[in-house]
């Protein structure tokens, strides 16, 4: 405070140990306390957000380094391209437009190969298509004389309509979207600067050179640094669901038959509520597995996948998979039905259920295997007929449903082996207990027949993909994964 | 053919009428011919896949025509600012740099209002942000003599690092992707130009005039030349997917009691299988709704739809909605199932599930015209507690179902209504044979209960959203749309 504000103040001074007087001057005004309380409000929530921001950050870098290595990557190749821009040989060399190759970088650059591979072939041969034909319009608005506007006008137009056009149709648009855009950018630009610049062929060849010189620099940083594969991460995105779909059905069918007094620790309930839920991520990798396999069709041959690896497969897999997955998502309605079966029927119908389940889980299982050691199974067919088995079983266990009977429980659960005889161990219950159960079991008969598509979509892959045989036990014929017992 | 060529050759000569004679050349060689047949053959391939390619264009353009006025608003747009390099002074104006102008409209021009929107702002403010953070970096390297590409790289590197890492981060990513891309561009351009170019602030002010005039004129476009809302498209999505779910599950259960004698054509045929696979578009719509629903929230007030209308209640719809698919999808497990129920048992469930279908299907159909009138329903009330009453006469049938009896069929039907003495209708028969019967009611009963889950949070969107009362009848109290009889 200057000393003419203290002027004609009232003023608090102490005494203090070495004889001086301090003074005491309130902390602050109550319109400034306000302030500063608002402002250390406002400055919390920031600084709350983004300590937020930063920690969910890290965990994304620190679930998956592979994200970490893309960002240094991109880096990389900035730095990289920037040298064009130091060295003075380089930068006349492309005419100073050494900016383009920059601007390729950062938009081309992606973090898988495929798409990076994609964005690159769409850049190139849309900017060459485009360069050439604007410069032949060009050239044709320049014969038009005085109409050379209106000319170069209408062609835009009319390019730029054709061009966004195919970007509607799906099958194009899959593919080369980005490539539509850039040919109209290109096509807009030359034949436009056309109009202004004297050299457009210079132009055009500068732009053709530096957006290589990009691309190239993209190109190689991703594929011979750390690649990350869009087809890799299919394939486990594909192995994992597959697992994920085992738990699941394992977690469901136990959790249905379990004893309720069995007191469990928190942690566990949650490990388990996890594991029961696995089957949302299958339903809902739908679009992941379109675009990976989009772009890992663009994908030069690497690892065990060829050039022409049938990633289409992928997503017929991925389909059935989901079917399965929705099965399971009905589960739920046995788990959380409001009236409970009786013990009695669970305890018939459990066994059965189990071994079915068990069986299924199985095959998930084995198909995650497959998929993670690209072989063929040699226990596929030996999975099959066990799991056709348990069907029957489960089937012939319907046929023998105590229904109306009088009979104590212990003489039921003694004589629930003996199949067939179906007058003598009913119950008097009404279908409408055993709902539950009755859809627990149609369920998974279900479940059991959409894994058998599974399985041949998986054989499928198998067979065009060339996996090896497995090496345990070499079966000679590929197309015997027919079930030994009818489904 | 020269002379020259013909010299030693055989020739075929004929006399014609008026006295001279012709040669008769052979047609072609076998090579020529194959060649020709071959051309003939690619030509025919490619001609045939173009036809093919605008036919599905073409197709697409009359099924929406929106999309035709977006390719026309495209061009339009491109023909607007092309404007920028006609005339003189406004070309004078931005310093040359019209270009980027032209690059602003194809990069930012969307087929929606909240998509354009979304990529003018994020453009701008990047360009903003990076663009005065480049510049202070190039001064700070300028200050470091020597030094100046090394500080300038490093920055580059760790500026890209930075901005790339949060395109990770799935919240960022939804609404900033744009933006972080647009950011590692003109800050890698600024800077590293900055090495070259004299006039940097020159550089940077045209730089963002230029994108100010581009993103203008797309706005302007966007908004006035009949727009398309990201939103409107939202809801009417939802709105369909009502109906759809509606039309689905009065199909399947029509199918499944349907007497099989009965002769249909074919063209009825295939329009019923259609309407049976509607459930599909609702399994299938999840990436469109989120898309969507994010784009949405860049829109202006439009329509009956305010600034801060509840865009993410349509996502909570649409997960509810999928809930409810996911019960259709296994009805279909019932349809095809491949013991089929006995006819009396059939008959018996017929009517009870039949009426608890038409309920849930009639709450469907007026969730939709809910959506359709944004208007709060006046008979909603009553809907709900017709389906709970077609609930319990269900599960009241159900109790009753005739197990083990051998009394005639008409008398069975007769009895129908005499629920609670099951002990003298019952007749002889398995669970097995009911199986798919109790899996069709109790999916049906579970698919009631994601009904009322559906309707809370339709009604939720109808409070956020202010809703108009319907018409017909106002009600007073809108919170009292608890079902009248327990679920």
């Amino acid at each position: 405070m200057t000393s003419k504000e203290e002027a004609g103040k009232l003023e608090w001074r102490i005494s203090v140990d070495n004889g001086t007087t301090e003074r005491l001057v309130p902390k602050s005004g109550l319109s400034k306390r306000i302030f500063l309380c608002l402002k250390g409000l406002v400055m919390k929530v920031i600084v709350e957000r983004i300590a937020k921001f930063t920690r969910k950050a890290w965990r994304i870098g620190a679930d998956d380094p592979a994200k970490m290595v893309h960002c240094m990557k991109v880096g990389l190749a900035l730095s990289l391209v920037s040298i064009f821009y130091y060295t003075r040989p380089l930068y006349d060399g492309v005419g100073g437009n050494a900016m383009w190759a920059i601007m390729t970088v950062v938009v081309v650059f992606e973090s898988n190969v495929g798409a990076t591979f994609s964005k690159c072939v769409n850049r190139v041969v849309a900017t060459i298509l485009a360069g050439s034909l604007g410069i032949a319009v060009h050239w044709v608005a320049t014969q038009s004389g005085k109409a050379e506007p209106f000319v170069i006008g209408c062609s835009v137009f009319l390019f730029a309509f054709a061009a966004t056009y195919t970007r509607f149709v799906p099958s194009f648009k899959a593919r080369f979207d980005y490539g539509a855009m850039i040919f109209i950018l290109t096509f807009s630009l030359v034949s436009v600067c056309g109009y202004r610049v004297e050299k457009l062929v210079d132009l055009a060849q500068q732009r053709v050179s530096t957006i290589a010189i990009g691309t190239s620099i993209c190109i190689i940083i991703t594929v011979f640094f750390c690649p990350i594969w869009a087809g890799s991460q299919l394939h486990r995105l594909v192995q994992r669901n597959f697992d994920k779909l085992a738990d699941s059905l394992d977690g469901c069918v136990a959790e249905y038959f379990k004893e309720k007094e069995v007191a469990t620790n928190q942690k566990e309930d949650e490990e388990t509520n996890m594991k029961l839920q696995g089957f949302k991520c299958v339903l809902n990798s739908k679009g992941t597995e379109e675009s990976m396999a989009n772009l890992a069709r663009w994908e030069p041959a690497h690892g065990s996948f060829n050039f022409r690896h049938p990633w289409k497969l992928y997503l017929k897999i991925g389909a059935a998979m989901r079917r399965c997955a929705y099965c399971l998502e009905n589960l739920s309605i046995c788990i959380n039905y409001e009236t409970e079966a009786p013990e009695q029927v669970k305890k018939h119908f459990g066994e059965a259920c189990m071994k079915l389940s068990s069986a299924s889980s199985k095959i998930l299982r084995e198909l995650a295997d497959m998929m993670k050691n690209t072989r063929k199974s040699s226990k596929m067919d030996f999975l099959v007929f066990e799991m056709n088995t348990a069907v029957q079983e489960l089937q012939e266990t319907l046929k023998t449903v105590p229904i109306e009977t009088n009979k104590p429980d212990e003489e039921i659960s003694s004589e629930e082996d003996n199949k067939g005889d179906s007058e003598d161990i009913t119950m008097s219950m009404s279908l409408h207990e055993v709902l539950p159960v009755a859809t627990l079991v149609s369920l998974l008969i279900e479940n059991a027949a959409r894994i058998q598509t599974t399985i041949k979509a998986v054989d499928e892959l198998a067979n065009l993909a060339y996996f090896e045989q497995d090496s345990k036990k070499k079966t000679g014929d590929n197309n015997t994964k027919q079930p030994p017992v009818g489904s």
